[in-house]
């Protein structure tokens, strides 16, 4: 009685006879192509890792972040389609300066997350108006968005095309996303030190990863209260992986 | 003579030969995929009872949030997609804010709930130029409004994807609400306690939920008129889980 | 030579090869859909009754309102989307309010049902630039508008999806409009007493409704010239239905 | 080689391989569903002649309106979509106004028969920014447009939804139009007295109607230089049928 | 390897793989169905003759207009949609008097035609925003536009529904068109005097009409440098058509 | 794995599977219809020279127009659609003025070229809001941009459907450019005088013509650094053409 | 179970089930059908080289820019659709002028180079009401931008429709980039001098070109800290491709 599923899902906003929105849970296939990221909170701070892709040995391996400072103590680990996750970060960091200008404080975690995926919900084919940014499709993109602020200390956040998000204590996105949940779900304690998760984050990638892990083709950050947000220079990432072994 | 309904379903506001809205039907199935929520009214108060789904063991049961506050007389239960409802129940606690500016007065439970519906029944394709929400399909949620005015006491409405609402004693929406249903209609008296209907919420969730209730995977509040709305705490939800058995 | 029926229903603006906008016509069939009221008048004020359906036994039935004043001299009963039901009365509001502002005296029965139908016969797929309520599809929903001005009386006004209304002595609109029509027909008799209208409503909704007529599942209202619109209350009813055994 | 017709008829504005545009072709088609009106010019004046389908003996005949004064001078019947019929007609009791307004003198017939055209003519998908009521379909409407003025004196006019009009000595439109048309074309006579041209009037609608000529089914009226236009009360259209015998 | 050609046939502005746009070559067939109308350039003056269809005999000749005055020294003879036509006209007669305001002298035949094509050629989808006359569709009518200027003497153009205009000394255009224009192939002369070419024109007529020539069903007109514009009454087609046996 | 050609090639903006843009591909197909032009650049001054087809012998020669000035020192012959071609010299004479009227230079050609290409390029689906002439499909038309200016001395610019241009020696477009292109590259050598180029332009004309070369058959124009631009009179083609023989 | 892929293709912004947006990859296949053009990096400054495929040897090669300049210290070798390309270099010569007038300093090259990304990405069916060039499409051009600046040093990025850019050490795009990014990565080393780097260009468009490489059939450029951007006069490659025997 009902037409294959295939009929229902082009429009961006047709409801199935099932009550599904195809076009969302493609784009949520989209983040599935992306390479994979992984994101763990702890009492003293986050860490983001996330796998580069590197077609060609002649490609400048520090052009390709996947990694995204928002403001000062927020970073986003992004999987799924490269440019729409600008326009989130873009959008992100615009909502983190006008929130420290109007309130004289950082922009929470959650706040922020909010913020991203108001954005990430409103595409549609109408237009309102005031906004240049608004798609006519579902952004392509997962974020995991760690931070710290003073009321809920630190907290990473996952941010799907939906439109939704919510709080983990560790989660991975992208192309080996299950294996990589799986592990999380198996080594990590919410009572690890934070270079514990550093190592858990880095020896779950190399799992999942084709390519052999090295200093060129992952990229790591950790969020701490006390520095913020920091991308990991070359040197530290050569640290982190020489304690893998 | 007819073409079967497959041909009708995809325009949001196109009426079938037998005079239906497909889209509207759809997104009405869109519930029938979320979680179960209850709520129950007696002249003490009401009691609005969800279950949350956990996907994975690492995710924070609090980041997940079903039930939201609208005024701090009015609370909402919500199934469906959750980035739907968000909207909603942003517009209502605008509402309401507006309410109380301009009247001095909290706003009536069912007017609340008609500013809801109102929301809901504007999507389809047209632009009316002045509002960034309408949506160019239907609200794939269903909410449960509980709430008190000084007017009619504690009450508790149900608003569905046709932009349409009525008045319940006891009413549950989500994947199983059928059994819920039956359950409450079985069960519920107008002479029952605060208590002894939050009771028979809960073993009303215990029943349809697939996962063993526990303190993590629901949630639980009240609206009282001395105390107004108020989202039980993990002590308060076990303690009520500890008088179910 | 012509392609079947179905090839021409779908855009709510076209013609089919025979002149029929098949749009309007399904709209109609959504009133076949409705629950049945019925409207009559006589020379000292008109009634109007409708059946409420009530899906649970724990929904209040007071707030299923299928009887709805326009203003102090004019009601109307409606069948069909319940929604679009209140933009229409929300519409006819505010042009008796604008009227009588302006005039300093109440409207016209007729000049407020054609207020009515020219929204409801201004759908389409252009917009128009500053009304917030034009609909892209056909209203789906039939009223009966009743009511008394010093030029012509008591009457009682039928409007539908078309955007066509006339004036009628007697109506029945909704699931069991057929039968109660040709009830109706036999029945009514200009001379009736306004006592002897309200029976002949009732007795004929209890003939063409499927569950047992109680003070629970009908509304009954009248427009008088003395005391205007009035909604029976459910003592009111209690006594009608007495009267009618 | 080509395609059949249905390929071509449902785009507004799509002109077929052969030149046609077929949807106003199907909206001629709308009024031929719609109910006989006759019109008639004599020396002396018009005569306007509309059969009314009374679908059930408790509606008001009276309020089925196929007649309508334009202006003082100027009277319109009507066969086809009554709801677009009222948009031409209001339309057309505006630009009378404006003329009087602007040149204080009545509009001329041909005139306001092109201003009616020119708003039937306009139908189309883009919008023009400034009028309400472009339309996205033709008109499915037939008026013919009866009326005196000093330059021309009694004139017939007929427009269609082609937005074209050509002036008639004696035309028929609906349902019953063929029958009736060859019924004018045998008896009408230019040197008729108005009385006789009444009286054909009403014979050719007696002829072609399925129901018994009444003084309820049909409605009545005309156009004399004196008396300018003139709906006939019962008594008049009782003291015609008498005639008629 | 290609579609057929009806698979590019109805996008108003697509072109077909062979670079053609079937849109203006079917708007150029609705020409082919209206009414034949011819157009003779002489050193003296132009003749433009048209044929016009009476459908019944109670039809008013004189309200069918083919030819029509643009300015008082330019005539339009037209076939195809009459209502398109108007539209063209109209526009043509205001660009005239425009030029004339502006310039303090009669605009050019050519000028004059430009414009109109001008207009001709700007249909398509979009908007233009300032512009209330433009089309979604090719204007389905042909022009013969007779006219004298100082600049160039008599002049006669004919443009297309595809915006493009040419001058003639002959030109029959409408459904006689091929055999009208063979016979004006065979017969015209450039020394002709107006009478031999009004006499052409008529006998032309004559040939491809399909009822007999009368003086209600032609128009006639003739452009001189002396009299300018100035269509034949009913004695002068009579003394034209008394000339031609 | 792929649908063949066709289904990628009616939208304006959709590019197939291999990359390519069909309705430009297409627009380019509409030249292959058009006459055939030719153009010609020496050290002295360029050449251009056109097919003018003649479908009736009562056509007037000089109104068919294949060569047009756009400035004193540039013109312009074009091949495909004739609207088309007149929209963008249009567009490329009011460049022109604005560029002189500005910096009171004559603009160049290679940047007149450009600002006709920029208009070439800009169809499509969307509204830019303050122009005009923006067209819903590509120009179905190609131009060979002759001119001089004091930079570069004389050019020949192509300009096609695509919104690209080139520089060329000597080019041919429309319907026989294949064969007249050849020629040209058989014997064009840029030591040619100027009358040597004409008399090439013309003997490539003849060979590709279907009829019989002839005065009114063709047209001619120079542009001289010391004439500017200027189209041969009858008289001057006629001479030569006697050089041709 | 699903489509096949064609039927998500022609959306310019649909999803396929399996998260894809296929028209952006499309027009990645329309650089695959351009002339290839080779960028390289060296401590000492960038090298630029493009094939260009001259249709006719009337063509004028000096017409066929492949290679264009930004600012003073940046250039861009494109390959794809050229008038994409045009679209795309005036938009960054805009970018590269603002900033200057802003900051009084030059553009750095990665700001420059997410200018072009920000507009490749921004193409869709919405319009954002200020900007003329958004694209119906995405651009089916990709870039080389090569360039120095203080910061950074010399740097070369590639972008492509999809909006993204990454840097590289050396890149070939267009029909031949296989085998030339092949040859660059087997010979390509960091201490290569520019001059070594340019024949190394050379002799990789000499692999891939299908015609023999000569003066006129390639464009060669460079950029340095001390001359900036500078396109090879024909001597200069005359000397370049000397060096290469």
């Amino acid at each position: 009685m009902y037409l294959t599923r295939s009929e229902y899902d082009r429009g961006v906003n047709t409801f199935s006879p099932e009550g599904r929105l195809f076009q969302v849970e493609y784009a949520i296939e989209a983040i599935k192509l992306g390479s994979t990221a992984v994101g763990l909170q702890t009492k003293d701070g986050c860490i983001l890792a996330v796998e580069k892709r590197l077609s060609s040995p002649l490609l400048d391996p520090s052009s390709v972040e996947k990694i995204a400072e928002v403001d000062s103590h927020i970073g986003a680990a992004m999987s799924g389609l490269v440019a729409d996750a600008r326009t989130l970060v873009d959008h992100a960091r615009v909502e983190a300066q006008n929130h420290t200008f109007t309130y004289d404080e950082p922009i929470g975690v959650e706040a922020l997350t909010q913020a991203v995926c108001d954005l990430a919900l409103s595409f549609g084919e109408g237009s309102d108006g005031d906004s240049k940014k608004r798609m006519s499709r579902p952004f392509g993109v997962a974020l995991l968005l760690a931070g710290y602020d003073e009321l809920d200390g630190c907290q990473l956040f996952f941010s799907d095309p939906s439109g939704t998000f919510v709080r983990y204590k560790a989660k991975a996105i992208g192309a080996g996303s299950e294996g990589a949940q799986s592990n999380l779900e198996e080594s990590y304690s919410e009572t690890m030190t934070l270079n514990e998760a550093e190592e858990l984050a880095l020896s779950t990638l190399k799992q999942v990863m084709e390519e052999k892990i090295s200093i060129e083709n992952i990229e790591l950050a950790r969020v701490t209260p006390e520095k913020g947000f920091h991308i990991a220079t070359p040197e530290e990432v050569a640290v982190a992986l020489e304690r893998l072994k």
